[in-house]
C-alpha cells in the first residue's frame, strides 16, 4: 500500500512528494507515459536507481525458446516478449564532477507528478552533492500523443550555492542490463543483449543508433535531438558507439541561473524496411519536432487530453481518493490505446514487462468496452490488428483441427505464445470476447465501413470456429465439451456457461451480419447451410442448470463438486494457486475470477433477476479473487442487485489496485483491465448501462458515500452525458436523438432538451458473503 | 515387422541367423539378459557397431532438471533418467591386427540365440577380416539369477585360415558415447558423461573402476576377472584409467584351435557406501563366481530356469509362433523381476532406457498378476519396494492437499518424476493398482507376515488416498471428481469407472485389513471412524451410467461428447497423439487404451454379462490402441465374451508387440507390460482366469487355431495345473486341495486327484467392431 503516505490525494493528478527506493519499481509502472506506440517507465532521469529500466515499442519483441517436461503436439516451440529497447530517457547530470545520484548526498526535495489533464511528468528535486554544491533539477516529460513516433524531455538545472560547473550528459542506451527473471509466472523474462547493433552515429546536436533483435529479426532506429538553453558559457558534442550515443553540455552556471536542455526522441521499428530506412525516417521525426518546439508539444498534448476528457471523463462527487483513481484509471487506459494504430494493447500496456508484454481476451472484454465509447477509434484499431492476426488464427485453428480462426491466447504479434494447453488451446471465450467487442463497436459506432471489411470477417471465423468446437447431443442440444472459461481455477470442463452464452450471441451475431453483407459474406465462402447451422447451434446451445440449488453451475457438473476448504484463521492461503496444485483448484468449487458472474454481466439479458441474485449469492461465496479481473466484474454485478456498499467496496478495488499494489506485482506493470474495468464500474455498476443487442440502458444508482455521478459517452457520433444527484437522473445529448432505457423505461432524449427522471426504490436482498479473508476491503471516501 | 525372416520361429529360444544393422537397436532389446538387479542389451561383444550401447543397474539413476513453459505449484523440479553405465560387455578382438568390426571384411555365417531355458545368449560368427583372415567367433553371455551381482561371458575365438595373431582385450568402458535424445516423448534421455571416476585400478587378471554420478550422488564400482585358456602361446596384461580397465591377451592360435577367455564382471552401488567398501564387494562377488566356475554359473542358471519353466510354463498347442512368443514374454517378465529385490520393475525392464527407466502403474496391474502367480517373492518384492517409497508418497500426498500416500506417477526411487500434471497430479489409479496387487498377492500366497507389515499399511495409505481425493455429494453419492484414468486420450474427467471401481475395492480391502490386523492398524493410527467412512465411501460409490444408450460411459459425461472423425481413408492417422492437440483428444470419444474394458476385466465382478457385453461393443469402436497397455486386456474381455476368434488377434498382438516391433519403438526397450499381457491373454482369455475376492475362477475356451492350452499357478505353496483338450479342462493340484470355481460351478481339486470338466457352449454375440485401421491383424497359426 504505498499509496496511502506517498501520494496526494487530488483530482486531477498523481504527486509523489516522498522518493521512497524500496517502491521504486512500482512508482516507474504508475507513472509510466505512453501512446500506445512508445512507452517509459516513469525511471529517473539519471537512470539509477532504477526498479526496472523500461523503454518499450509496442510489438517490438524478442523470441525465447519454450521448454516442456513433456513433448505434446500443437505446443508452440517459442514465446514472445517484449523487450526494454533502446533507452532515450537518460539525461545523467554532474554537478562539480559529482554525479547526480539520490542514493548519495541529500536529496532536500523530491516531488514527481503525473498530470492527467497536460500528459506530462512533472520532476522537481533539490539535492545537495556530497561535496555540499545544492541544485535544483526540474524536468517535464512527454510521450506525445499527437506525434506518435516522439518523446521529449526538457531538463532545467539551477545552481543554488553560488556558480557551478555543470554537465549534462543526454544518451541513449541500448541493451541495458535488468535484473533476472524471477520464479513467478507473472514475471517477465528479462531478455539482455537480444539487440545487435547495426548502426550508430552522431552529428551536431543529434545522434541516432539503429539495432536489430538476434532471434526475432526486428529492427530499430532510435535517434535523439536538442535544443539548449544556458544562462552562462557552454560547449556542447556528441559521441557514439554501438550501444550508446550521448550528447553532452559542459557549462558554468551561476547561482540561480538554468541550464535548460530539450531532449527530442524518437522511435521507428520495422521487420523488413532498410537500416537507412528507418533512421531517415527517425531523422524525420525529429524534425518534425524541433519545428513543433517544445512549447507546441506541450500544447498540443494538452489538447488532445482536454478533448479526451471531454469526451471520456466520470465524475465522482465526495469521494477524491476513487475520483482520482478512476481518473488514473482512464487516462492510463487512454496511453494504452490511444496510438497503438496496427498493434495490440498488452495486458500491462506499455508500462512495464510483466506477461511478456502479451496481449490476452481481456483487452476486448474490459479494455475494448471504456475504449468504445469514449475513443472509439482506438477500438477500431485493436480490432483491426486482431483481423490483421487472422492468418495465424486459421492456421492454428487447422493445427488444432478445427475451421475458422482460433486466435492466440496470448501473443505479442497474433501467434500463440502459450506453453500451458488448458489455457492456450482450451480457452476459446477469447473468440467471444473478440466477437462481443466487434458488435459492440458497430452498434455503438454504426461504422459501415468497419463492419463491411473487418467486423464481417471476425464475426464469421469465430462463429466457425464455435461450429466446429461443438456438436448436437442426441437430445439436439449444442454442446461445448472439454473447454477453459475465464475462471483459471477451472480448466477444461463441458460448458462453461459464459462460453456457451457468449458463443451463442457469437453465433447469432454472426448470422445477422451476413444477412447484412451477402455480398461481402460471400467472398468469405459462407453458405445457406452454414448459416443455418450456426443459427441452429445458437438456438440449441446448452446452458446447464442446476434445479436441485436452483443455480446455474459454472460449467456442468460444477456445482456437484466438492466446495473447497477454507482455512478461516490462515492469511497466507491466497492467492491459492502459489499452494495448492492445479488439478486441487480445479477439482473443487472454488473460482479464481469471475466467471459465471461474467455471464450475468455481459450476457445479463439470458437471465431473470431472480436468477442473477441467486447465482450471485452462490458464486460470492466461492470467489477468492486472486485475479485482477474479477472485482469490477463483481461490482458491476452487485450493482445491479442493489447491494451498493459492496459495489462500491469492489470498483474501489477495482480502482486502486495499483495505486495500492493489491496484487504487490505493479511493479511489472500496470493491470490495464482492472483500471478499465473501474470505469466498467462506474458506468456499468453505479451507472447500470448495458448495450445488449445494442440498446443502450442505464439503472443509475448512487452507492453510500458518494453524492454525486456524471459521466460521458460517445454514441453513434452524437455525445451523451449522463448525471446523477439528488436521486435523479439527467440524460444530455449533444448530436442526435439518442433512444435509451432509464430503469427499464424507454426514454428519448432530444439535443439540447436535457431529461431528468428518478431512480426508483431497490429490492431489498440480504447481503452475500466471500470466503474468509476475501470480502473486498471495505471502502471510505476520502 | 523384423521377425518374420529373420527369427525363426521354434518354441524355446530365439534364433537370429542374419545380422541386418538397421534392425540392431531392436534386437538389442529382444536380446537383452537381466536378472532385474543387472541389465545388459543384446550389443555386439565388441561393442560396435551398436543401435544403443547399454549396461544398467536397477535403480541407478542421474538426476536432470525438468523445464516447464510456465510455472506450478508441485511440479517436480527434476527428474531420474536410468543410465548406461559401466560396460563389462565389451571384449574387442583384433585378427592379424584388423579389428572384428562386422561392418568391414565379410561375415560369412552369424547365428544368435536367446535360449529360454539355459538362460544365456549364444553367438557364432565366422568372419573374414578385410585381409583374408578367416575366424570363427562363438561366445555365450549370461546375467546369473543365482548370483544377483554377476555376469559372465565364455568368449572363443578360432582360426580357420592358417595359424593367426589374435589380440583380446576385454574392457570395462565408462561413459559411453550415446546417441543423442529424439523428439518423442517415448525415447529416453541419453545422459552423457554422467559418471566421474573415483578409483580404477587392475591388477593381474582383475580391474575394478569406481564412479560417482555427476548430480545424483550415486557410487558405482565395476570389477572383471578372466580365466584364459589357449592352444597357442600367449600373453596377458592389463591396464586401467579413469573411464576404461582392459585386460589383453596376445596369442598365435593355429587353426582350428582356440582361445578361450572366460571373463567374470560384477557390480555393486549403492548411495552411501565407501569407494573401499564397494570394490571390496564387488571384488567378492567375482571370486565367488571365480569359484563357481564358468560351468557352474551355466548349470545354476539352467536348473534357476528348469525351476521356473516347471511353475509357469503355458503351452500353446498348433501355433508355434504364439508360443515362441508366449515364452518369450514369461522369460523377459522373469527377467525383469526375477532379483529386482527392492527396487522397482521399470516399465521397460532393464532392456534399454525408453520412458527414461521410469516404473508406471502397469508393472503392478500387468506385471505383478504374473509374477504372483509364478515367482511370488518378485511380487512380494516388487510391493516391498512400493512400501519403502512410502516417505515420498506421502509427502507428495501432503504437498497435493491429499491424505494418505500419493505414489509416483513414473519414477526411479519412488519421487515423482512426471512433469505434466494431468498424469502426475491426477491418474490417483495408481494408487488402486498397487492395492489391488497387494491383495492379490496375499489371496494367492497367504503371506501372513507380508499382510501384517507391508500390505495393511499399503492398503491404508491407499485408502486414505482416495477418502480425501473424493466427496460425498447432497444425494449422498461418492464421487471422485477430475482424476485422469488409464485412457491417456482422456483426462481430469470425473468419476472416472475403473478409478471408482477400483477405488471401491481398495477402500472395502482397506477396512477388511484393519479388521484382521487391528493392533498394526492401530499403530497406523487407524480409528473406527475412518474406517467406517472408507465404508461408506465405498457403498456409496458413484459408478455412471448412460440408461439411454444401455453403456457406462468411461466417465461421467463421456458418452455425451462428440464421436471422433476417423479418416476411413488416412493410414497415417495414427497414433493420434502425433497429429492433434491433448484437448482434441480429450473432448472426443476416443480412446487410446482400455479403461472402462479394463474395469470389465480387473472388476468384472461388478458387471453382469449383459452389460459387459454392450460396454465391450461400444468401446471396441472408440478404442485405437495407440497405447500397447490395450491389446491384452481387449483380448481378455472378448474372450469371456465368446470373440474367441478376436481374443486371439488382440492376444497375439500382446505377445508380439516387440518380436513384430509393433509400436515401432522396440529399440527403446521392451513393452514389459504388454508382454505380461500375453500371459494374462492366455491364462485369463483363453483361460478364463479371475481371482475377484480371493475365489479363483475359470472359464477356459480354446479360440480357432489351438488343439491345447496347459498352463501352471502357484497358489498358497500349491501348484495347479489346468489343462484344456478336446472339450475338456483338466484340472490338477499337487500340494493341498484347491477349491475353484469351472465355468460358474464350483469344484474341489484333491492332489493327486485331476478332475476333468466339460466346456459348456457359446452364447453367440454380434462380432464388434474397431475404428477403421484399429482391427487387430489377423493372426493365423504358424
Amino acid at each position: 500500500m504505498i499509496r496511502s503516505t506517498a501520494f496526494a490525494v487530488e483530482p486531477w493528478a498523481i504527486r509523489e512528494t516522498e522518493l521512497r527506493l524500496a517502491d521504486l519499481a512500482q512508482t516507474e509502472s504508475l507513472l509510466a507515459l505512453s501512446n500506445g506506440h512508445i512507452g517509459l517507465r516513469g525511471n529517473l532521469d539519471e537512470g539509477e536507481p532504477a526498479g526496472l529500466s523500461g523503454t518499450y515499442l509496442n510489438g517490438f519483441y524478442e523470441l525465447r525458446p519454450m521448454p516442456y517436461a513433456e513433448a505434446g503436439y500443437g505446443n508452440p516451440e517459442s514465446s514472445q516478449s517484449l523487450i526494454n529497447v533502446t533507452d532515450g530517457k537518460v539525461i545523467r547530470l554532474l554537478v562539480d564532477d559529482e554525479p547526480l545520484d539520490v542514493r548519495y548526498g541529500e536529496l532536500r526535495r523530491h516531488e514527481r507528478v503525473l498530470d492527467f489533464r497536460a500528459g506530462t511528468l512533472d520532476r522537481l528535486a533539490e539535492w545537495v552533492s556530497p561535496t555540499g554544491r545544492q541544485v535544483r533539477v526540474r524536468s517535464t516529460r512527454l510521450v506525445s500523443l499527437t506525434q506518435r513516433a516522439v518523446a521529449a524531455i526538457c531538463y532545467e538545472v539551477t545552481p543554488l550555492t553560488g556558480t557551478t560547473r555543470i554537465v549534462v550528459q543526454s544518451e541513449l542506451v541500448a541493451n541495458e542490463s535488468l535484473p533476472g527473471r524471477d520464479d513467478d509466472p507473472r514475471a517477465a523474462a528479462a531478455l539482455a543483449g537480444a539487440l545487435v547493433s547495426e548502426r550508430f552515429e552522431h552529428h551536431d546536436t543529434r545522434a541516432v543508433l539503429v539495432h536489430t533483435t538476434r532471434s526475432s529479426g526486428l529492427r530499430l532506429a532510435a535517434g535523439m535531438d536538442h535544443v539548449v538553453y544556458c544562462d552562462g558559457d557552454y560547449d556542447a558534442g556528441g559521441d557514439s558507439f554501438p550501444d550508446i550515443a550521448r550528447f553532452t553540455v559542459a557549462a558554468d552556471v551561476p547561482q540561480g541561473g538554468t541550464l535548460r536542455i530539450v531532449k527530442l526522441f524518437a522511435y521507428g521499428w520495422s521487420q523488413e524496411r532498410s537500416v537507412a530506412a528507418l533512421r531517415d525516417q527517425v531523422s524525420a521525426a525529429l524534425a518534425e519536432a524541433r519545428h513543433t518546439s517544445w512549447d507546441g508539444l506541450v500544447r498540443e498534448q494538452h489538447e488532445y487530453l482536454d478533448d479526451f476528457w471531454e469526451r471520456a471523463d466520470v465524475e465522482l462527487d465526495a469521494d477524491l481518493e476513487l475520483q482520482q483513481a478512476v481518473r488514473f484509471a482512464l487516462f492510463h487506459t487512454l496511453q494504452g490505446g490511444a496510438r497503438a494504430e496496427g498493434r495490440a494493447i498488452p495486458s500491462k500496456g506499455l508500462t512495464g514487462s510483466g506477461y511478456d508484454g502479451h496481449t490476452f481476451w481481456d483487452t476486448e472484454m474490459f479494455v475494448l468496452p471504456l475504449l468504445t465509447y469514449t475513443v472509439p477509434h482506438a477500438a477500431r484499431d485493436l480490432l483491426a490488428w486482431r483481423h490483421s492476426t487472422l492468418p495465424a488464427a486459421r492456421e492454428r485453428a487447422r493445427q488444432l483441427g478445427l475451421e475458422g480462426a482460433a486466435f492466440a491466447w496470448r501473443t505479442v504479434d497474433g501467434r500463440e505464445c502459450s506453453g500451458y494447453w488448458p489455457a492456450g488451446t482450451a480457452a476459446f471465450h477469447n473468440a467471444a470476447a473478440i466477437a462481443d467487442a466487434t458488435v459492440r463497436y458497430q452498434q455503438a459506432t454504426g461504422d459501415q465501413q468497419f463492419a463491411a471489411a473487418i467486423g464481417l470477417e471476425l464475426l464469421t471465423e469465430t462463429a466457425r470456429l464455435w461450429s466446429s468446437l461443438g456438436h448436437f447431443d442426441p437430445t439436439g442440444h449444442f454442446r461445448i465439451d472439454v473447454v477453459t472459461g475465464p475462471d483459471e481455477y477451472s480448466a477444461v470442463a463441458d460448458n462453461n456457461v459464459y462460453t456457451n452464452l457468449m458463443a451463442q450471441r457469437n453465433l447469432r451475431e454472426a448470422a445477422a451480419a451476413v444477412a447484412r453483407h451477402p455480398a461481402e459474406a460471400a467472398t468469405l465462402g459462407v453458405g445457406a447451410v452454414e448459416v443455418q447451422r450456426w443459427r441452429a447451434a445458437a438456438e440449441s446451445m446448452l446452458v446447464p442448470y442446476d434445479a436441485e440449488l436452483g443455480v446455474h453451475p459454472q460449467a456442468e457438473l460444477f456445482t456437484v463438486k466438492d466446495r473447497w476448504q477454507f482455512d478461516p484463521h490462515d492469511g497466507d492461503q491466497y492467492p491459492l494457486m502459489l499452494h495448492n496444485p492445479y488439478f486441487q483448484l480445479y477439482r473443487k468449487q472454488v473460482v479464481k475470477q469471475a466467471d459465471l458472474v461474467l455471464a450475468l454481466h455481459w450476457r445479463g439479458d439470458a437471465f431473470t433477476f431472480e436468477q442473477k441474485a441467486r447465482d450471485f449469492a452462490y458464486y460470492e461465496q466461492l470467489t477468492v479473487r486472486d485475479s485482477s479481473l474479477s472485482a469490477c466484474t463483481q461490482g458491476v454485478v452487485a450493482a445491479e442487485l442493489g447491494h451498493l456498499a459492496l459495489a462500491y467496496d469492489y470498483i474501489a478495488e477495482a480502482a486502486l489496485i495499483d495505486l495500492d499494489d493489491l496484487q504487490h506485482n505493479t511493479r511489472d506493470g500496470l493491470h490495464l483491465a482492472s483500471l478499465a474495468g473501474a470505469w466498467l464500474g462506474a458506468v456499468a455498476g453505479f451507472g447500470g448501462m448495458r448495450d445488449h443487442d445494442g440498446v443502450l440502458s442505464f439503472a443509475p444508482r448512487l452507492p453510500p458515500g458518494l453524492t454525486r455521478l456524471a459521466f460521458r459517452l460517445c454514441v453513434r457520433g452524437s455525445r451523451l452525458r449522463v448525471e446523477l444527484v439528488d436521486g435523479a437522473v439527467t440524460y444530455t445529448v449533444t448530436g442526435d436523438t439518442l433512444a435509451l432505457v432509464h430503469h427499464g423505461s424507454a426514454a428519448h432524449v432530444r439535443p439540447g432538451e436535457p431529461v431528468t427522471l428518478p431512480v426508483p426504490p431497490i429490492r431489498e436482498l440480504p447481503a452475500p458473503a466471500q470466503p474468509p479473508g476475501r470480502a473486498p476491503g471495505h471502502h471510505s471516501p476520502r
